[in-house]
């Protein structure tokens, strides 16, 4: 009975009985992603798919963020979805290591724009699909990300046609047949970590979870009972599993509460580091430094321990690297892991003074760094919880600063204030015409 | 290395290094999938399907087979696929329950005719995705198909990327990447049997395959080593398998030659017993029928052993019915598996009559059917191999005699003579122009 029943909760709950802090959560969810979204929207990965879609002559129904060209309602989830993934900056609800808003916003702006849907109606879509997934998440989680699975992709896809579902007001049998079609599509695998084809799960996952709502609501017939079935979902991709957890205590806990942003375009392992780092920089110049020493939880080194890094992809590896630059630079975003940065001799020096301290009584968001100067004098500064992490998350303000650095040179900054303006409005607003206008790319290409 | 081996075995394999038997073969699977193909295309999954493209505005670029819309090549490919295997009436490589044709063949069509292409390419391309699939089969069944996955389209889509691959002329790096591409997207779990979904599978196969072609032809990035590696498809879908299977005498031994083709519109457990059926009823008429006693491999009752079936599809899965329309109309086709044919009451009272009896020595492609009149004369019939099996293949008339019944009142007569004659001169066609327009539905929908 759990998709079912999971079912019957995701269409039973209207808007205003999802509680202010979780609507107030969602929309620093929806910015953050329109963000990251747009930020990517340049990357190769997108140009590729864009060419291969105008060879497909696809029509230009809805909005590719960050572009001024168009495609239809299932190719704009897979581009959005997978541009929102490129630069793994998007939110993370770091129990389950799942990224919720890449497979479920693309769709839920897709058909708000193709059906001229009210902005009230999408926010509820993207609450459901996003608290869908993260409880089907928690449910599964580690076994089914040990097995080798992407939990991003693999889970996303619920969410996506929980989202589309809502939005296409599909009833509960024809919703179920979504998720069973759903279910049937989820893929995904770790091996592709490092290429391109990692933000192309979620975008997958997106255009998945649509097209099975779009097909269920014209009839198609499906498993009703995808998640528990004999060789459904959590028997054939899930080791371990505790299915009670996708409806346990419904309506009064909200996994969504616990997605959190990054502040820094790297592994949130590396975010209380950075915190440090940033902080201590303001007390001397990198030539004036003798030695940066941090402490950190032992896992840092585990994940991040490339001493040299030749690419601004291995520099999301490397504590030394990342330590550096946010040192010296005050921020560890996309243009500190650019390709460049990592063989910046200065940096490079200053990577060089970087000493780690393993420490397994420090929490994962814990870091202690002491900054010894070239004249002897000592600073030290202590993380207790990371920025971005869930006891200390970002704030309206630093995610307004995020989404400016992001789209800067992709979409005007004038649009980039009115976008942050309309987001946190998104729920009384009459329609998102102007917010789609104003994250359209500013030079054709 | 065994994915890259298998992208240099098949890149490797020109048309003419392939044994003539094999491509004789091949054609067979070409003709049989061109009829199964056609003979759904106007089921109401199919309707649903191009009522969504048409909302979607998809370009019309190539054919749907037995319709007259047209469809971009990755529609194209869910749809045709999709619609080969509704009737489960498909090829069946028997001893990995494997359908091989449904989704290569319909990706093969779609780009020949996309970027024309010399129907000796098609042949060449169809042949190795089914080859390579049939041997990804071989290395993970039974475990996988166990473990829940509906191995046509888990595995198919390796064999639709890699016959896409071929007609794209992809090198060995981006061919690598297509089925990087590809594995990531394997999918289709067996709780959809039953509905809708089920054909769904192996069209989305195709789709997926197709689409990681395109991709990786673009420069798309991915893994090399999907089939072997940690987090690759061998090792997080199929709890045992056995790589070397992959590669084992490639060019010496030809899987595809044990790809089987359905005489009847059920499963294959059922045939000896409808061959035998099929010769008494020529001693009979059904009310001088006093008993008719079959002997079968217990598996026989396991599977169909439903005795009173109310609808065609439970038709299917009822021995008894199997029998009575065998004995009483001399075929077993989608006809005899209708919502009427198992109300009928002269059928019924006949289905009274038939007595099964389990015998652990015989084979399951094995019958011994005893007919007793009314008048208490008798006759037997044994079969030692049933009709599509390995050892007692359908023969070139067989498929002609199917293929027109599959496509009466969907393509003209004279046309299904054409496409037959057209698919069995395949190799040296100049082009597919004539065939394709052979396969166009008789009349607008």
């Amino acid at each position: 009975m759990t998709t079912r029943t999971l079912v019957d909760n995701c269409i039973g709950t209207p808007l205003c009985d999802i509680p202010e802090p979780v609507v107030a959560h969602a929309k620093k969810g929806v910015l953050n992603w329109l963000g990251v979204a747009i930020g990517a929207s340049r990357h190769s990965s997108v140009d590729m798919a864009l060419e291969l879609m105008s060879e497909l002559d696809v029509s230009g129904q809805v909005s590719i963020f960050g572009r001024r060209e168009k495609a239809d309602v299932l190719w704009a989830s897979l581009i959005n979805g997978m541009s929102s993934h490129v630069f793994d900056y998007d939110d993370t609800h770091l129990e389950t290591i799942h990224h919720p808003s890449s497979p479920v916003a693309p769709v839920v702006f897709a058909l708000g724009e193709w059906l001229d849907l009210a902005p009230a109606d999408l926010l509820r879509a993207y609450i459901l699909g996003c608290e869908a997934e993260l409880r089907i998440s928690k449910a599964v989680y580690p076994s089914h990300y040990h097995q080798g699975w992407h939990i991003t992709s693999t889970v996303g896809v619920f969410g996506a046609a929980i989202a589309a579902g809502i939005l296409l007001n599909l009833g509960a049998e024809r919703m179920l047949c979504a998720l069973g079609l759903a279910g049937t599509q989820s893929g995904g695998l770790r091996e592709m970590f490092g290429t391109m084809t990692k933000p192309f799960h979620p975008g997958k996952a997106a255009q998945n979870g649509l097209l099975a709502a779009l097909l269920a609501q014209k009839g198609f017939t499906s498993s009703t009972k995808v998640l528990e079935a004999e060789n459904g979902f959590a028997q054939v991709l899930c080791p371990e599993h505790d299915l009670e957890e996708v409806n346990r205590e419904w309506g009064s806990r909200w996994e969504l509460l616990n997605n959190s942003f990054k502040p820094y375009a790297c592994g949130v392992v590396l975010h209380p580091c950075i915190d440090a780092c940033i902080a201590l920089g303001e007390h001397a110049d990198p030539d004036y430094v003798s030695e940066l020493e941090i402490v950190v939880n032992p896992y840092v080194l585990e994940l991040t321990g490339k001493v040299n890094p030749t690419t601004g992809l291995e520099g999301k590896f490397s504590v030394y690297h990342a330590a550096a630059v946010a040192f010296g630079e005050g921020d560890a975003g996309e243009k500190q892991f650019s390709d460049n940065k990592v063989v910046d001799s200065s940096l490079n020096r200053l990577r060089e003074k970087v000493r780690i301290v393993p420490e397994e009584s420090f929490r994962e968001d814990e870091a202690l760094a002491k900054l010894t100067r070239t004249d002897g004098s000592e600073f030290t500064k202590k993380i207790e919880h990371a920025t971005g992490s869930v006891k200390n998350p970002m704030s309206v303000q630093a995610l307004t600063k995020k989404f400016k650095k992001l789209t800067a040179n992709i979409i005007d900054e004038n649009n980039a204030d009115v976008v942050v303006s309309l987001v946190y409005r998104m729920g009384s607003l009459h329609d998102i015409k102007e917010l789609l206008l104003c994250c359209e790319g500013s030079q054709s290409r």
